[in-house]
């Protein structure tokens, strides 16, 4: 696309200063780009191109920036131009910077704010933590029962270009008890005379404060909302959340299950911004706990040592075992919980699951059985009982890391935990010490040795 | 919600035939709820309910059933009552139906719909998979430079009722190639004479046809946007994807990396809904490449048999190196995907990803080999050389799992593989083979044995 085209030709007007060029070219520009662009700058030239914007860019392109560029710029600016720009910008916006800013940079910020915005981002920077209260902005329009389509058209137009959508306008009681949401669509398909109250939908998707924003993003998903009301728990309408905030979200969540799934802590920032030590933090803890874990299956093995003295070849076959039965138990469980994530899966298939899994692990198990033991008696002729062993093994681990891969994400739902812990790594390390034992009970009794 | 008390109380009415008062509930009800409850009812059911929906509800609710209850349908309708329906879906609903029906019903459905639908959805049937195409939609409003604000309004109230989206309306000239966008909220912002050509934004982020459909979400993502024009390859306008159906594809988007990362071929259709023999083919393929990679790490460990029958004790703490290592492996690779997944890493951060990655394979690294250190000298007293192979084979693991779990992704995506194949299976099969020579190895070395 043409932003890439720009940057470079941006690039080259600000060296050679030609700035009253770069200006009318910045002016033309969407914000996201003009952000991606100064992104690029050192901190000298990040203040001089962002006073090249008109005033109404200006807090546009502010809400793009990350937070330390942010910082920057408060830090470099009059209290005049700052009070301009945090007055011009969305609540949620505010709300979002003023969570990462060090406290003097708060505390500079909200000076410079009226009353009436400084006791919004208060109310606003209280909402728990990925709650519906705090993603949703209070710029919307609200409207009245008794107005005619005409009034609410010329009330959009008086008061709507500050707001952050017009298109579902809100209808309030006195008390701003939600009453019905009207979009600029109905209004458009009415004749001007008509009654708000007659065309307005009464029948309002909403949610309340404390919804987690993961209960908010699945409400647009399943009904195609382009933006939800948000309500307190007296059913008054405190603010809304737009469906652009709501993909932020969507992306957001999956990026954690992600991390989650692979035995990490969720970070808070990307990849590249997240430093060595806070990596390896978010790292240690479970890969700790697993090493712990793995650790017991290694003192269970030894139990086993006789076994494995007399007959060596049986170690060259745990790689194989454990390997596959923590495939088959991750593809299993991932499935699960991502079908739990998008609401497609809930607690009570818990047997509907199982009963699945129980048929899916039998019939892989047995294909893979069926390979294995066609390499096995090739490979070790004459020896078919260690083949058997084998093969049993692997079904059995394969049947066994299918059930376990279901059971434990659906129980950690039950049981009001995240069903991501039970991913991949700590279904592998269970499945691991489960196949071990399995497989080196069975080679005692098959191949009469001592142990176990 | 509400949506849960009231399937209920709908299935009250109408087992006990209560047709009216339920007609009158369906008919305040959203169409995704009422669909959702016609999912509930069988074949029979589903037919009465369906036809007690006004003509203009039925089009809405059909569009969000699933293909298998719309199959049933259209085969219990009139060829009339299908006309209608198929005449008033979107494009892209009406697409997404008929690439799953049998050909039969293809046909009668064809057959009943007018020519300009028809040579509609054949147009939009020949768009690649998961291009911006084959997620676009045909209804759109379309202006003209030369339009006043007022004639723009009037154009909009006579067309609108019938577009996905009338809050972004697309400016064309006489050869449909696309000039500028202009919002509603643009239009109610200036003054009816005023003309569309001096208010319209000629800088138009759009897709062309054939673009992938998770550039397509990444856009809209990025910019924030509403619905996104698509054009041909000659810049003229051909339809219009718009947020609803990007979150749809997010979603999707999302699952199948899920499903490949856990080493399965990404299903269709959702979990529940796939058959045991579909779910069983979608795991097997990589359960058995993986299992023929392990046999491979098996067949390397045969060749230290003469290490591990001298020392069963090595044995034990194969699950705790191999674990460590696979888990280690998976959380780079997993961070680098994703990160890739979102647009944040790009193979030219191949360089500076490799050596944070090293950074913290070494801090970590150390830190586990720590812990285990001190385990082992408490357990083993005076078996300092073994104590030695398995801290150094650990601390070494770490780092080579962590530095593979970098390198493998970004290559894939450098030689234009998915990335999403080189995740926790593969990663952890390939470190498995790596850390165990290492080891045994390391163990021939440091306890002079034989082997290796």
């Amino acid at each position: 696309m043409q932003e890439n085209v720009n940057l470079k030709k941006l690039m080259e007007l600000l060296e050679s200063r030609q700035f009253r060029l770069l200006k009318e070219k910045l002016s033309e520009m969407n914000e996201v780009d003009i952000a991606a662009f100064i992104e690029e700058l050192d901190s000298e030239r990040t203040v001089v191109v962002y006073r090249m914007l008109s005033k109404e860019l200006a807090s546009d392109v502010f809400a793009c920036l990350p937070v330390e560029t942010q910082e920057h710029i408060i830090n470099s600016i009059t209290d005049y131009e700052l009070s301009a720009i945090v007055n011009d910008l969305f609540v949620d916006d505010a709300v979002d910077m003023l969570e990462e800013l060090p406290a003097n940079v708060v505390k500079r910020v909200l000076k410079n704010s009226t009353s009436d915005t400084r006791q919004l981002i208060n109310q606003f920077l209280q909402y728990p933590e990925n709650s519906a209260g705090s993603i949703m902005t209070a710029e919307y329009v609200g409207l009245k029962k008794a107005m005619t389509v005409k009034e609410a058209f010329s009330y959009i137009r008086r008061h709507g270009v500050d707001k952050e959508t017009i298109y579902t306008c809100y209808v309030m009681d006195a008390k701003r008890t939600l009453e019905g949401v009207v979009t600029v669509k109905d209004l458009l398909m009415h004749p001007y005379e008509e009654m708000i109250e007659n065309i307005m939908d009464t029948h309002v998707i909403k949610a309340i404060t404390t919804d987690d924003q993961e209960e908010v993003a699945e409400r647009f998903r399943k009904y195609g909302l382009l933006s939800l009301p948000v309500v307190d728990h007296e059913d008054r309408l405190v603010g809304i959340v737009t469906v652009d905030d709501v993909v932020d979200v969507m992306e957001q969540e999956a990026t954690e299950d992600f991390e989650k799934m692979a035995a990490m802590i969720p970070s808070e920032r990307p990849y590249l911004k997240t430093g060595v030590v806070t990596l390896a933090k978010n790292r240690l803890a479970w890969l700790l706990i697993l090493m712990i874990s793995s650790m017991i299956t290694g003192g269970i093995l030894a139990k086993y040592e006789a076994a494995f003295a007399a007959i060596p070849l049986l170690v060259t076959f745990i790689p194989m075992l454990t390997d596959t039965g923590g495939n088959a138990g991750s593809q299993s469980s991932t499935m699960i919980i991502r079908g739990m994530a998008v609401g497609e899966i809930k607690p009570s298939d818990i047997l509907r699951v199982i009963w699945k899994e129980l048929q899916v692990g039998l019939l892989v198990g047995m294909l893979l059985g069926l390979v294995n033991y066609l390499r096995l008696v090739i490979l070790y002729p004459g020896q078919e009982l260690l083949c058997l062993t084998v093969v049993l093994s692997l079904i059995a681990t394969v049947i066994i890391a299918k059930t376990i891969g279901c059971i434990l994400p659906i129980a950690a739902q039950i049981f009001h935990m995240d069903p991501a812990i039970m991913a991949a790594p700590l279904i592998t390390t269970i499945v691991d010490a489960v196949s071990l034992v399995l497989y080196f009970q069975l080679a005692c009794r098959l191949l009469q040795l001592n142990g176990g």
